[in-house]
């Protein structure tokens, strides 16, 4: 088995575990598969349970709240994000085979060019790079049509009409982004405030081939932190300024180099190298995620994206990156500073303002223009829609008035003319109590399956030619095994009052009889139960049992009466193996 | 307020509140609101996953385990389960304002039928109502088209190819379904076994108008119990046949009436009312879930529906109803005995073997017939093809081969022309140790967003004018409110230190300073906090705090540090409200 596995890279042995042990599998084998869907068994659904309540739990400690939004959205949400437009890729179809390929990736594949270079191609730049190097189709030598962008939303309509286009979310930022009205009053109309979404979000990849990596549909954890971009001050600094931070900064990769940076949260900001201290911050909490999901720090980096690479509404943005077996670094999560585009788009799109205000704390004085319609010459001008027009002159922009006038001599106020006589542009000194803006947003946000993927590889342990998946304990699916010695003699019933005593207590449980003793061990460390309980025929006589480490395979002896207590602080963390019993 | 509320029914109430308090409203206001879709707020997501915590609890330890699988599916899935020809509502269109309206609630709404009698309309049963009543459209007077049928499921394409049609699951079973092998497989080949799925879930609804009672985007919850047929002993039995059901049988609506049969699970049995033990175990345990969930027993019962009311899967249904305010009685949960339809399908439909083999505790000798060759005759009929034609034969049905031989005298075999001489019908005595077959189902399915709803309404409550969300403690969406008596005296400092230590210890806390200590308790009874704990000048002396019970108003005194472990005994039900200190 050793020998084999030597091989394989982890990406395929995690997969076979996976499939094997009821991790996760291609979703609808029995149709063929589809490429880009998962399904997860008991063990997996487990995992990506308490790994996302993980993130829960370390995010709400810094006062993010969760909402839930719908997946389906009609289709002006996507044209105001700019998804619409933006969110494509591009493809060219064989004209022999007909296979449609995704073209960057090929070049990728074809040319060994990095993701860099093919992101900064347009599509004629893509043909270019196709006709010069006579690149051909991958599956049969056929010649390639030209490139076009293929829209990676999944499309459908709502409803039985067929002009309401909806599409699949292929981010969960939107259903919070139109809700901020809404939940800025539920905040209490106070800055900053965040907001998680945790649920499945749909990309509809041209042909998705990398596992839980890349796939169709996936689960998404987006969180959207609103702030006042003139008061950035993040609230958790204290805690977590002095967390190293690997960095591999952008003016680092354009000199063509990889090297890393290793600041802590404070020097990272003191230095400019990241421009906000929330996204900072928020840049600690993933990393201290990634090490509770055993991912050590020198296995992180936090990438800089270069202009060309960041997403449509980002000012900066770094990608976490965990490094894997097979594919090098992959990206975990991303961190954007999403400035006010979105909230701005979602304005202009539904008319609805996204302005807070913000009081001052002693109100200011500033002199501000203002138009004063000229009644005394409004009035012989338009007769009875004098007022009318007045009325409507308040609406208008002072600035805008005056370049007019400068310009043409005159301002169009609907149908009116308007001349510089029939208005006065004064100067007033107002009190102003405080400003109104659209708040800025830095988003942290995880791909759910990707960081599954991430704690297999790295709970994946080999010791003494068996396999462990190593798990922390508080992340394991399941937390303790309970076996009897035999099958016989009463020891299965005692087992399973065992069993029913410790799911009582809200422990995750499994009871195993079949086999040895040492298999059902075995079958238990590679499905990563970190404790097993072994009922035999001591256990009859005097109530204790031995308590089984999966890491060292060491034991201890304890009265079962002992257990609820101590097993619950061992999985709270707070005490470790040997505190569980007397060694045996 | 009171006055204004006796003249609007709960569910007006209720959703007000809801948009109010941030449980929940329609999606996408922004840009008008898409029917069918909610957003759930902070208070409404924590409310909907402890409820669903809850489901997971109660079956979990009926041994039912859970898995996760996508939204979308490739067609064939939904093809093979019956959807794509089944799944469908009747619809009408305005030929004047092009309005299109489910015929079905039109012809309730205009004409006061009831949906039993129009799920038995066909689309000409239909037409002829419409048209014999004159019915017209209802928003313009228009005439109506010919109703035809709306498939009620979201569809979309998988990837660049337009052929490649996916459907949005309109339930989760088909996930379960369709990995029936797998799961087994990790079921270590045993039946019986139950798996759960709770997701989001897609119904594209003509004109959804209810809320969360009828939404075009739904969290689910099914769980496919697999069986036996020929052994449907259910494990937990003992646990449940003495719990009380309230059923609306089929034979008393058949004769138009609506009285309550009050068994036992175990009568239900008995007489024959529930077919499946399984079933009739599960809808003890749903009842159960709706009392804690705050739903008196007298305001639930399980309705049987008619044969025509069924699903197209279903040999018996029953729907667990509750009683709301304005809808009289909606359906909370189905409960189908799915027999092996599902899984029938899907092997008619894949090729792939949906059988399981049980082996028998002792072999059992059966007779059984075969054919044997006679290759005497044979030989010199067929020459050198007679071994490849025996062969054949060893694949042939005994029985269809007698009765063509005695129906035409010869069985025709591929190209061969067999005559009774060439094959002797022998009966053979051979050992069976087990037998195949397709596992048998029944199906608990709740929907998440009517239990949200169901809970918020039977928490409602009025107390001297004021509202009380009286949710059971352990599904309120926020715990503990933590109250400094006044915002000064180092009052807050003290209470911020209290909500941060209560946060460690895993409660869900909300910190409020704003207004007087009245308004506070107002604003948390009517979110539903169960306890509100106010620091005062007392508290700065002996670190003693006050603790207030929503409901009662009542209040007790005792020792921050006495508070976490009362607390955890609190919430899980064990201690009450006068054990967590002394009256004040």
């Amino acid at each position: 088995m050793k020998n084999n596995m030597k091989n394989m890279d982890k990406f395929t042995i995690i997969n076979e575990l996976a499939r094997r042990r009821g991790f996760f599998w291609q979703a609808y084998e029995i149709y063929g598969g589809v490429s880009g869907f998962v399904t997860y068994g008991v063990l997996g659904a487990k995992l990506k349970q308490k790994i996302e309540n993980k993130v829960r739990e370390i995010f709400s400690k810094a006062g993010i709240v969760e909402i839930e939004a719908p997946i389906i959205a009609p289709a002006k949400v996507f044209e105001a994000s700019g998804h619409v437009e933006n969110f494509k890729e591009p493809m060219v179809e064989c004209l022999k085979c007909k296979k449609k390929i995704r073209a960057d990736h090929l070049l990728q594949e074809a040319l060994k060019m990095s993701s860099s270079e093919t992101e900064k191609l347009s599509l004629e730049g893509i043909k270019e790079v196709i006709d010069r190097n006579g690149v051909k189709c991958p599956e049969c030598g056929g010649n390639l049509s030209e490139p076009r962008y293929f829209l990676t939303m999944f499309t459908t309509t709502i409803g039985p009409y067929s002009d309401a286009i909806g599409y699949g979310r292929p981010e969960a930022a939107q259903g919070i982004f139109v809700e901020f009205r809404r939940l800025y009053e539920l905040a209490r109309d106070k800055l900053p405030f965040g907001v998680m979404q945790i649920g499945h979000a749909l990309r509809n990849e041209i042909s998705p081939r990398q596992g839980l990596i890349r796939l169709r549909e996936f689960t998404i954890i987006d969180i959207e932190f609103f702030f006042d971009p003139e008061d950035p001050q993040c609230h958790i600094m204290k805690d977590v300024e002095d967390e190293g931070l690997r960095l591999l900064l952008a003016e680092t990769r354009l000199r063509g180099l990889e090297d890393i940076t290793e600041v802590t949260v404070g020097e990272a900001l003191n230095k400019g190298y990241i421009k906000v201290p929330w996204q900072a911050a928020f840049m600690a909490l993933a990393k201290r995620l990634l090490v509770e999901l055993g991912v050590p720090e020198n296995k992180q980096r936090f990438i800089e994206k270069l202009p060309w690479e960041r997403a449509h509404y980002s000012r900066q943005s770094f990608d976490q990156e965990v490094y894997v077996d097979r594919w090098g670094w992959i990206e975990v999560s991303g961190h954007a500073y999403r400035t006010d585009y979105d909230l701005k788009r979602h304005m202009q799109f539904s008319g609805v303002d996204m302005k807070v205000f913000k009081e001052y704390d002693c109100p200011i004085e500033v002199e501000r223009k203002v138009l004063k319609p000229q009644m005394a010459r409004l009035g012989p001008a338009f007769k009875n829609e004098a007022q009318k027009i007045a009325e409507m002159l308040s609406e208008v922009s002072p600035e805008e008035f005056e370049t007019s006038i400068k310009e043409k001599g005159h301002y169009i106020l609907g149908n009116y003319k308007i001349l510089p006589e029939h208005v006065e542009v004064a100067v007033e000194r107002v009190k102003e109590t405080g400003r109104r803006f659209i708040p800025h947003v830095t988003e942290p946000s995880f791909g759910s399956d990707r960081l599954v993927y991430v704690a297999l590889e790295y709970a994946y342990k080999i010791k003494n030619d068996r396999v462990i998946l190593s798990f922390p304990r508080d992340i394991a699916p399941i937390q303790i095994g309970v076996y009897p010695l035999v099958s016989k003699d009463g020891l299965p019933e005692k087992a399973q009052q065992l069993r029913q005593m410790l799911i009582n207590e809200g422990f995750t449980v499994e009871y195993d009889e079949a086999g040895s003793i040492g298999r059902r061990y075995a079958r238990a460390d590679e499905t990563g139960i970190p404790l097993g309980i072994t009922v035999d025929y001591e256990t009859l006589k005097d109530d204790t049992v031995t308590i089984r480490d999966r890491d060292t395979w060491k034991q201890v002896r304890n009265r079962i009466e002992a257990l609820p207590d101590l097993l619950h602080k061992y999985f709270r963390m707070k005490i470790d193996f040997n505190d569980l019993g007397k060694p045996v």
